[in-house]
């Protein structure tokens, strides 16, 4: 049997997993990466945790290939380029350093593709030609099949759906500029939402009880879930904001349907009713009840693992992924 | 020697044009068809003045297959729907009306997809994979090239530039929505922003002369051109406009270049010069620098005659687009 190593790279921590042809992942680690005050320790303290897992877990398998899933990455130079969330210089040769280490065919995608990917081969999507992933999560990524096939970009930047700008003059995100889909729609933006209603609005909330140091959106979700009136119009708004924004890129695709994946995803209802709500309002006529925006049917890290991974069958294999 | 004939549908007026292989269109008529009370009078008059056309310029080269540019059109049904200016029912088959008629391969292209594929074969977009061309006309349209293919969209709608949401709340376009592109940067847009400039700012300017029901945006432009501020500031907040748009769209598809193509397109720097501006300022600083925003470099019914003709080349040779 053979098997493939898929990896989700993150800031704070590192998903690894042991991917079978077929797409079952049958063993995973998470590698706190977070402690590490460089690249060198980064990749030094991955490696050593990539050999004890394989070791562990190989068996009589034949080990295949490696596939990797990274933010800000350069899928075409095989770099980490400008990481926000890690103590990096400008530019990392993440894939020569794999190869360079294991001696394996190493394959890198970014993140939000990564999760694309995986939701393509094992996931809701199987079998369209046209579909968007959105991640929400600290932040926000996706990727983009149209005809078939993954959109990359001429940099490889395609699908950087966090960085629309939804807001002018509108809150500040990580990336200089103002009024980014990612700084109301993510965690950490629906978080924002929350502090500025409970500190506009008068109305009861259980969330008045929480810190604001500490208050998080998996609190905002608790509330809501338990009719806190407050959490649920923060719900309302970042869905109807993110509604908003999706019918905008429908016209721009016309994909058959959206998927949404990452902690917010999670959130169900809660989340997709007012979202639903604005996006058919807003939706070119042309297009009404024509798009299904739905949750991610697979876990995100799964995802990006499983598709990350798929790369290494898919060259094996010559099939295309269309 | 074999030739193909490229239609370029309108409302108003219908483009018809003879390609031969090498792209060279070396025959051009216009039928005005606006003249129309409804499909039939339409479709007589077009076969008709399409025999006439052939008769005269064909020689003794063979008439091999028809290329249609149409708005409104369902590429994978083959028929014009909802067609906003045309006197035409619901769904008009167009694929088979000229099929029956003819008796030749025919093809059917959205018309900003029929510009893109033209300026993708034969203009300024030759050998690029990754790039958008919007055609900024009486109403707002275009095409997206990634991975070097053309997208369509699940429903054929993909590229739908002029119905992106710029202005919440904005003016009322004639897709039924607030605040659509092209009620802003058509050319219908830019004539109102300058009514709306004239009226509501007291700075004198050559455009007080022209009777308001007749002023257009060609107007605008030859004031603008001879240094109007009015004018001038018209084309800075269109342009401006634009760029914010543009920008937006580049960090979903990370596009080589965007061309502009159409009637406004053809005022030069006085538009492109804020719009390059407003685009940089706004742009996300991983793309900085990297997308060129560029007049076509054919006129736009040529575009879209040259794209239609060259799909039956296409089908015959099975040449790939890429």
């Amino acid at each position: 049997m053979e098997i493939v190593l898929g990896i989700d790279i993150g800031g704070t921590s590192t998903k690894l997993g042991l991917v079978r042809a077929d797409g079952q992942l049958f063993a995973q680690r998470t590698v706190n990466t977070g402690v590490c005050q460089n690249e060198h320790a980064f990749f030094a303290l991955l490696f050593q945790e990539i050999e004890i897992f394989i070791t562990t877990y190989k068996g009589n398998a034949t080990w295949v290939g490696i596939g990797i899933g990274a933010p800000s990455c350069n899928e075409k130079a095989g770099t980490l380029e400008r990481a926000a969330n890690f103590p990096f210089s400008e530019s990392v040769p993440i894939l020569k350093l794999f190869e360079a280490h294991f001696g394996l065919p190493v394959y890198l995608l970014k993140d939000g593709n990564a999760a694309t990917v995986g939701e393509w081969r094992y996931g809701a999507a199987q079998g369209m030609q046209n579909f968007m992933l959105i991640t929400l999560g600290t932040g926000i990524g996706g990727g983009i099949v149209a005809n078939g096939q993954l959109i990359k970009g001429a940099n490889g930047w395609a699908g950087e759906f966090g960085h629309l700008t939804i807001e002018k003059g509108g809150r500040k995100c990580g990336c200089g500029r103002l009024g980014c889909l990612e700084t109301y729609a993510s965690a950490t933006g629906l978080r924002l939402t929350a502090l500025n209603m409970l500190e506009k609005e008068e109305t009861g909330s259980s969330l008045r009880f929480i810190p604001k140091e500490v208050l998080s959106s998996k609190d905002v979700y608790h509330a809501a879930e338990a009719g806190d009136q407050v959490a649920l119009a923060v719900f309302e708004r970042v869905g109807a904001m993110l509604g908003t924004a999706l019918s905008n890129l429908s016209v721009i695709f016309d994909p058959e349907a959206i998927f949404l994946a990452g902690g917010l995803a999670a959130a169900g209802d809660i989340l997709f009713k007012p979202l639903r709500h604005s996006f058919e309002a807003s939706l070119l006529s042309q297009l009404s009840g024509k798009i299904s925006v739905l949750p991610s049917a697979l876990r995100l890290n799964e995802a990006a693992i499983l598709g990350a991974a798929s790369l290494v069958w898919n060259n094996k294999t010559l099939i295309t992924t269309s």
